[in-house]
């Protein structure tokens, strides 16, 4: 198993899509840690799957840290920067 | 000044009138802790408040603790009962 199998980018899916993400993570690749990364809107995703997770599915998991930044990228239009918040979710067994 | 004059509740309105709240919080009212409080779509709304306030404003101003949580709320249409997840992140000097 490599290291990056314990992260989950949150993106447009439908949330359940990365629950079941995360609960592969801990239950199939008996990850000590998941880790869910989003950006900009989907950081409100990234908490619902935090919660569900651990409510609906998996009662034993905790959310060990939680950690918020800005990034910089470059718009498609004009080339200009913008910043986009960012969040890394640790989840832990 | 009450406890509440430190709670900023984060909503619809444009990400920069709560920065300025929370500035406000920081600089006129001297509050030590201003806390940021989201549900559902707006907790990326609440993010963006903090790092905003961190980056451009307050450099001070350091993250000090994030919670997150669910919430249940009656649903008007049909009266039953809908999750929503909720953030508390708790800014400081």
């Amino acid at each position: 198993m490599s290291e990056k199998s314990n992260v989950v980018f949150i993106g447009r899916k439908p949330t359940m899509n990365y629950v079941l993400a995360v609960i592969t993570g801990f239950s199939t690749l008996n990850s000590e840690e998941v880790v869910l990364k989003a950006r900009g809107r989907a950081i409100s995703t990234a908490i619902d799957v935090a919660e569900i997770t651990r409510r609906r599915f998996l009662s034993d998991v905790k959310v060990k840290d939680i950690k918020i930044g800005t990034d910089q990228i470059e718009r498609v239009e004009d080339g200009g920067i913008s910043n986009v918040s960012t969040i890394e979710v640790i989840l832990s067994k």
